[in-house]
C-alpha cells in the first residue's frame, strides 16, 4: 500500500532490557497538503483554498476527492474535470497543492464547509448542530443490506493487519479499510491522521463511482469519532466497525441514521452500538 | 480527572465467546466547542470566531487558553481579561461557546492562524513552511534541563494510567499528562482529541502563568504528531514522551529545534529520537 514517499528513515537510539543500540527506524511521513478548488466564474478561472491536512503522501488525489465530497462540496465524479498537483511551487513544494477543477456550475460555498456550517449555526454550537450538518450532506437514506455474520466480523481485523503494510512497519499511522458484505477487503488505506485515511477510502469510492457504497464495512484502525461515522453516512456505507470505542456523538448519529455502528472489535469480542438488525448474531453465523 | 460531562451512557450489545450480553456501557462525550475572542476596536467590542474543535467537556477554559496560546494569538497570562462561557445560547447549547475577552492591545491576526498561515506561505506548503511556522511562533529557546534519568522515564507510562480515570473507564480517550524532571506527575488532561488534550496542559500552564515550562516532561497517550511536538516547543516543555510513534514532521521538529522526543515508551523500552544529551541513559539511572 505504501509509496516510496510515505516511508522516511531516521537514525533512533533504542533503550531496551537488553541495552542501548543505535540503529535506522523507519517513520511514517508526515507532510501538510493543500486542498484547492479551481472553478470558471464568467471568463475567469478562480482558485479557492479549503483546506490543509497533515497527511501521509501516498493517493492524494483520492484524499482531495474524498474530503471534497464529505464535505459537501462535490456530488459525484461527473463534478470534477480535472485533478493535478499544482505546478507553480514544483521546485519547492513537489506534490502538496492539489487542484480539483470542478466542473460548470458546481457552486463551492464555504458556508457548507463543516466549520463555518458550525460557527454559523442559527442554534449556536451543540450535537444538534452536528445532526443538522449529517442531514444536510447526506443525499440519501442508507440501503438495507444483506445481515452480516458474527464470524465475518472476527475475521475482519486480521486480513486488515495483513494488507497494512506502512503500518507493520511504522506502527505510526491510522488505517481504514472496506470490505464487502462477506468480509472480502476491497481496499486499504493509510494515514498519520485517521480522518485522511477514511477520505481516501471515500476519494477511491467516488472516483470508481461506487457511491453509495451499499452492503460493505468500513473498519477502522482506531477508535469511531462523529466526523468518521460522518464520512460513512456521505459515502453510503452502512456498517462501521472500530477496533477502539466510540464516542458518544459517534453512537447518537448512528442511531438517527440507521448506521450499524461496531466497537471494540478484537481479540474475539465486538460491542453493537447501533443498528443491530444489520448483523447475524448467532454463534458460528 | 473527569467532570460529569465527559461520560455518558449508552446501552450496547456485548458479543464474547461466552455469548450475547445486553449491558450499559460507558462513552467518552463528543461535542463541538468554539472559541470565540472579544476585543475592543474603538469604543465597539468585536467578537471573531476563531476555533470550532470536537472536544470531551471538562477544563473548556483551559483548551480555549492553550488553542489561542500555542497558534500565537495571546502571549500570555495578562493578555486575557476574562473568560466565560456565552450565555446567549445558554438555553438551547450550554457550555459550548468560550469567550475569551483579550486585553486592549492584543491584536487578532487571523493571519497567524497556523491553517491560514500554510495557505499564505509565499514558498507553497511544505515542511519548511512548517518550520517556519514554528519559529514564528516560539518566543524563547527551551532551557536546558537537568539529565532525566532513564527508570524515571520506564515509569511515567504507569503513572499516567493510574490517574487516567476517563481512559479507564470509556478505553476512548487520549491522554496529556506532565511530569517534573523526577518523575512527578503534575497534572493530567483528557480528550476525544489528542490535540485537545495538550491543549488543556498548556492552557493550565499559561493560566498559572507556568510558562515557559522548563524541566518538565509531557507524556501522550498516542503517537507524536508535528502539532504536539509544536505545542510542546511553544509551551517551552523541552522533553515528550510518545507511547506510539512519532511522524517524520515531529522528529525533524525536535531536531532543528532542540526538544527531546521519545517513542514507542512501553513495556520496559523506548526509542530517543532526538536531544538524547537531556537523558542520562545508563542502567539503572
Amino acid at each position: 500500500m505504501e509509496t516510496p514517499d510515505a516511508i522516511r528513515c531516521a537514525s533512533v537510539l533504542s533503550i531496551h532490557p537488553g541495552g542501548i543500540e543505535a540503529r535506522e527506524d523507519e517513520l511514517a511521513v508526515e507532510e501538510p497538503m493543500e486542498v484547492r478548488v479551481l472553478r470558471r466564474e464568467g471568463k475567469e478561472w478562480v482558485a479557492h483554498s479549503l483546506a490543509v491536512t497533515m497527511r501521509t503522501p501516498g493517493h492524494d488525489f483520492e484524499l482531495a476527492v474524498g474530503f471534497l465530497f464529505t464535505e459537501g462540496v462535490i456530488a459525484s465524479r461527473r463534478d470534477i474535470l480535472d485533478i493535478h498537483y499544482c505546478a507553480e511551487h514544483e521546485g519547492e513544494a513537489p506534490r502538496n497543492i492539489v487542484n480539483v477543477v470542478l466542473a460548470e456550475g458546481v457552486q463551492v460555498d464555504p458556508a457548507r464547509l463543516s466549520r463555518n456550517f458550525y460557527t454559523s449555526s442559527s442554534c449556536g454550537i451543540c450535537g444538534k448542530a452536528s445532526l443538522e450538518l449529517v442531514r444536510a450532506l447526506i443525499r440519501r437514506p442508507l440501503a438495507d443490506a444483506a445481515r452480516i455474520a458474527r464470524d465475518v466480523l472476527f475475521a475482519l481485523s486480521e486480513s486488515a493487519r495483513d494488507a497494512q503494510s506502512l503500518f507493520a512497519r511504522t506502527g505510526g499511522v491510522h488505517a481504514a479499510a472496506l470490505f464487502d458484505g462477506h468480509g472480502r477487503l476491497l481496499l486499504v488505506r493509510e494515514d498519520v491522521g485517521r480522518h485522511n485515511a477514511m477520505d481516501k477510502v471515500v476519494g477511491h469510492l467516488v472516483l470508481t463511482e461506487s457511491v453509495p457504497a451499499s452492503g460493505t464495512i468500513a473498519l477502522l484502525s482506531g477508535r469511531a469519532s462523529f466526523e468518521l461515522v460522518q464520512k460513512a453516512l456521505v459515502a453510503g456505507i452502512p456498517v462501521v466497525a472500530a477496533i477502539g470505542a466510540p464516542s458518544s456523538l459517534a453512537v447518537t448519529v448512528a442511531r438517527d441514521f440507521g448506521l450499524t455502528l461496531i466497537g471494540f472489535l478484537r481479540d474475539g469480542r465486538f460491542n453493537v452500538y447501533a443498528g443491530a438488525e444489520r448483523l447475524d448474531l448467532a454463534p458460528g453465523a
